[in-house]
């Protein structure tokens, strides 16, 4: 038998999969520390909150009542009772009024983002995110090979002046702005809210320009300080915004429940990128026979844990890093910390002595579309317990110090 | 407060978003009938054969092992457990040895194909099926704007001088064929098992001319007659084959877990499809907390199961169709009967008579990538019970009758 030549399978790929291809490339991770001592990376939720026994009861009370159901293909927008579920969270929480037919199930908020990148983003299309974002939703992006126009975030969110410019600049290219990527409350590194009167102008530029807001609110319920502002999606009355949400921070991220919140003419053209046989119809009763029951309560459990981690962390942050120029922020909900080092500190020190002590976090850069964000940092402190929030904050302290010039 | 005008989204549309639409188009569907009296339409497992106290137990016992683990963030390659489970799936029933970084795990098998058509498909680029082929691929594969060209299947499975044909026509176009994608094991829909001849001439050509074979193999264990012949992805020593499972058919279609088996430098490749944190950490763990102690004597259940509904269809059809000149498959395994109508057999007369009976069926024009099929149709004897597909396939046969012209 002669030796056959293994394929290039290279030379096959599809536009998007050339993305970033390198020849003998490993598995995406953004893991800096194998086993941290104390994990302030990604946005994990508190497992001491999880329901493990509820878990185990709904999946027990779900089994017999649709057993039959929860095991053969399901609808390809999502259960209707999940669906449901979304309804009423939106009216519990916020007293938003949506109906079911507003609304797709997908495999957590960050395929249903992605959802709305196929169906919306060509290769070399233009969006407009904020700057900094979310490192996983800028990895999708970039996936879907979108150019990426970016707008600062200030204390009131992203700064709606900038995104104007961005959007009259490509009206003169005669370029649509096929998307505008924003996370409204407790900004996904940055920290801030963005503000009543920077919604407003926002949906209004939308709708001016004639593009779609992709609005993420993955957070928005886990609001321990400041007022509850209404959504984009809330304000916006001509069909510009797609809303998106999870089950990730509110039950846990491993049910890899999301979902789409959009005009209803919308939901067709979205579910023809959720490929398969239906999401998770198991995982999804589960879930809401948990929830259901439980949504209120749970969620002011969550909101109270992490309302103490927060503050554990900022006071082990400013003992140790107080009278120094750090720039820390402080998040009315949510899980994250975001830092400007103090000056002259050198971030691949930092990295570096941090991973000696066991500490995972996020490095800035990350979070820029296009380039900077090297003096950031971002802490998760949903993970940790509040005592290791308030003493793995200290060290972090210590090795920011440690690493100044 | 003026009147705004709503967003014309559709001019925002992508390219493979714009594939099919139209506006104020509503959501797919492929049933004929609403409560189905005799449901032969979709490849549903059977829900009597579905371990619900299994399944209860799994999650309790996983729930106390790692219910940490099963409620966060995942994998981006999917539960190293069910990675290894797969590894031994094919040991077990094949005797094929690969190792745990060959496989990634998607949402269902259909999710699983959508990742290797994303990676290697754009808009406008050449691949081959078979004709007939499974619909719901063929859905995925004109989302993503594939030109297919089709081979036909005859009693060896796919005709692969007309593949040869086909690659030697685009060879000369200069296009190159992304890849072939086949079903070995009772064909869907057409039903035969691809000759041990066919599969190594398949994998000689796609060799020979550079390219993937996308197996997909969702049945293979469910069979209950003929030989077990090896699988494309073992005959193949090149790196051409991608090939792709689910626990849909031996476990239950709800809990949504399909995988591809490919080679490792193509993994990272096809992850960057993934989006979001890691595929079903819960749903996974509880498969596997069943299946890794209860893979064999399920299977065999099913596959007896299965055994005694397809021979309680093939009585009843034959039983009223026996004289005319119908053509009725006889699968060695899996879940269909395809069916050649008997001459003269109006379809549209036949898709009415067998809705006012509350009969489900699939109809043959929906697995024809280029058009055909009309006369034929194919019937799942899955679901319903082996009485009900002996009573029901009677009634077919009747309507079929009384369909022709």
């Amino acid at each position: 038998m002669t030796t056959t030549t293994a394929l290039d399978f290279a030379r096959l790929l599809s536009t998007r999969a050339k993305i970033g291809y390198q020849p003998g490339m490993g598995v995406r991770s953004n893991r800096m520390v194998a086993n941290p001592l104390f994990d302030f990376g990604a946005g994990r939720p508190d497992p001491g909150t999880f329901p493990y026994d509820g878990l185990v009861d709904a999946t027990a009370r779900m089994m017999k009542e649709e057993g039959d159901q929860a095991l053969t293909y399901g609808d390809p927008l999502g259960y209707a009772g999940l669906r449901d579920l979304v309804v009423h969270k939106y009216d519990l929480f916020e007293g938003l009024k949506i109906e079911r037919d507003n609304v797709i199930i997908a495999n957590g908020s960050g395929a249903a983002l992605a959802l709305a990148f196929s169906a919306f983003v060509d290769v070399g299309d233009a969006i407009i995110t904020e700057a900094p974002t979310f490192s996983g939703t800028l990895a999708a992006i970039r996936r879907h090979g979108a150019r990426v126009l970016d707008a600062p975030v200030d204390a009131e969110g992203i700064d709606t002046a900038a995104v104007r410019r961005h959007l009259e600049t490509l009206r003169r290219e005669g370029t649509p702005c096929k998307l505008i990527y924003t996370i409204v409350n407790f900004q996904n590194p940055a920290g801030p809210t963005q503000s009543l009167r920077r919604r407003k102008e926002l949906v209004a530029l939308a709708q001016e320009f004639g593009t779609i807001i992709l609005e993420d609110d993955a957070y928005g319920e886990l609001r321990f300080e400041g007022e509850q502002l209404p959504s984009l999606y809330a304000l916006d009355d001509a069909g510009c915004v797609v809303r998106s949400g999870t089950l990730s921070k509110i039950l846990g991220a491993g049910v890899r429940l999301g979902w789409l919140a959009a005009p209803k003419e919308m939901i067709p053209v979205l579910q023809g990128f959720n490929f398969g046989g239906g999401v998770n119809p198991f995982m999804s009763r589960v879930a809401v026979y948990f929830m259901r029951d439980n949504l209120k309560p749970h969620v002011e459990l969550l909101a109270k844990t992490y309302h103490q981690k927060r503050d554990a962390m900022l006071t082990g942050l400013w003992e140790v890093l107080g009278g120094t120029d750090v720039e820390i922020s402080k998040p009315d909900g949510g899980f994250f910390i975001w830092i400007k080092l103090p000056t002259g500190t050198d971030p691949k020190k930092l990295a570096q002595l941090a991973a000696e002590q066991g500490i995972q976090y996020a490095q800035g850069p990350g979070f820029f579309p296009n380039g900077g964000g090297e003096q950031n940092i971002r802490l998760a402190y949903s993970y940790e317990t509040v005592e290791k929030c308030y003493e793995g904050s200290k060290l972090v302290g210590q090795v920011i110090k440690q690493a100044r010039a």
